[in-house]
């Protein structure tokens, strides 16, 4: 293993926290948040956005998003455990929110794990939906950005999920290339190496994974690939007052 | 990347937990706690008792550890952020032990992570720790072992730690290649891709990490060098009412 090049003097800091409960030990100086829930929550929420939906109210109970359901203009959206919520039109699916009719309306949608890291870092200056959908619009905008950034994962039941923190590696991997951001935490330096053991082949590292396999069970591989397919789209999410809406960049 | 190949028929479980703070996520179902805190609590407690103390006592607290000072047969030892607490003859460099006279006494110690890991873990069916130092011992026992298996990492200040988490994927990789443990986590697969990523050059890896410049600025490389040298000791450190024992193996 090659030691990680990384210019000791660095303007900022970009690290990683693993998991919404960490976000306390992590988030000191902090001034941009990227919330990160590859499988499925975020990935969803850059389709949706790209495909002509208006803004997005994430929130973090079911009962919340269940007062939308039907309301008109709104689309109300709610997935546990990987399936939709019983009486939802639709859960955290990226490829079900593009063959729906999105353009204008508003998504209120609560998931398993990625609403609940949006409600826990929404104190941030700034944040930001990552996903590989927007790779690298998401990363030459955070490269231009002259503040600290955290790259929160938002886990799997709080804890440690594979494809977040290897996305999280990726995003990682371009900004200490630019010599101005460098890091300070282990877990920042772990996703690193993991992106680039897992970059040849995203795919087959995530087969491995028995939660993955779960996906698989419920039908959802169309869905795992096009969340694992980098760059389809140039929008970045934004929290503005308790909504995401494209970032103009 | 590859694949971990990985028996789907398994008969136990091997997992990794990377703080203490997450532990309560994990513990279900595994009768053994292994707690690791390679930097350096648990590779002192190897090979301390592997240098004839008698047994050791982990202790939260720096206050409980202040009482055993001065006492005959006791050797009080407290560490906060790598360096020896105020007052005590020593903290938890494995080097300081071997330089004492500890044949049949007992040490008491308190420190910043590892003893706080142990305290966490003590209602485990059985609890024992693991450092480079024991790998072989450790891991040939462990296969005999017919239990789910954690491997407790101590982190840093309940964070994730990279040597601590690089030392359970050299675990994992052995008990996995046996086909009687199989692994279900995400923290699991990502710790075996740290191992096999580093384990050619571990200190390389480990000098990367601004944390442990700071145990270079406190001239403790000797140190470092020690604890990631695997396998000086068979012993393996077994919690029995509240004092760490050789484990008879």
């Amino acid at each position: 293993m090659k030691a990680i090049s990384h210019n000791a003097d660095y303007q900022y800091r970009v690290e990683v926290c693993y998991t919404p409960g960490q976000y306390p030990l992590y988030k000191e100086g902090m001034g941009i948040v990227v919330v990160i829930d590859i499988l499925r929550a975020t990935s969803a929420m850059v389709a949706a956005l790209h495909h002509g939906v208006k803004d997005i109210i994430p929130v973090a109970t079911i009962e919340e998003a269940r007062q939308y359901i039907g309301r008109p203009g709104y689309i109300a959206a709610a997935e546990r455990n990987g399936e939709v919520v019983e009486g939802f039109p639709v859960g955290n699916s990226p490829l079900a929110f593009k063959a729906m009719d999105l353009h204008g309306k508003t998504i209120v949608i609560s998931t398993t794990n990625g609403t609940q890291a949006i409600n826990i870092g929404r104190e941030a200056r700034q944040l930001v939906i990552g996903a590989f959908l927007n790779l690298t619009a998401l990363t030459d905008w955070l490269l231009r950005q002259n503040d600290n950034i955290l790259l929160l994962c938002s886990g799997w039941r709080d804890k440690f999920s594979l494809e977040d923190s290897v996305f999280a590696g990726a995003v990682m991997d371009r900004l200490l290339e630019s010599g101005k951001f460098g890091l300070e935490e282990d877990s920042s330096i772990a996703s690193k190496y993991l992106y680039m053991a897992a970059r040849d082949n995203i795919m087959s590292i995530l087969k491995a994974a028995p939660r993955r396999k779960r996906l698989q069970q419920l039908h959802l591989l169309e869905d795992v690939k096009y969340c694992l397919t980098p760059d389809q789209s140039t929008v970045i999410p934004v929290l503005r007052n308790g909504h995401l809406v494209p970032l103009e960049h």
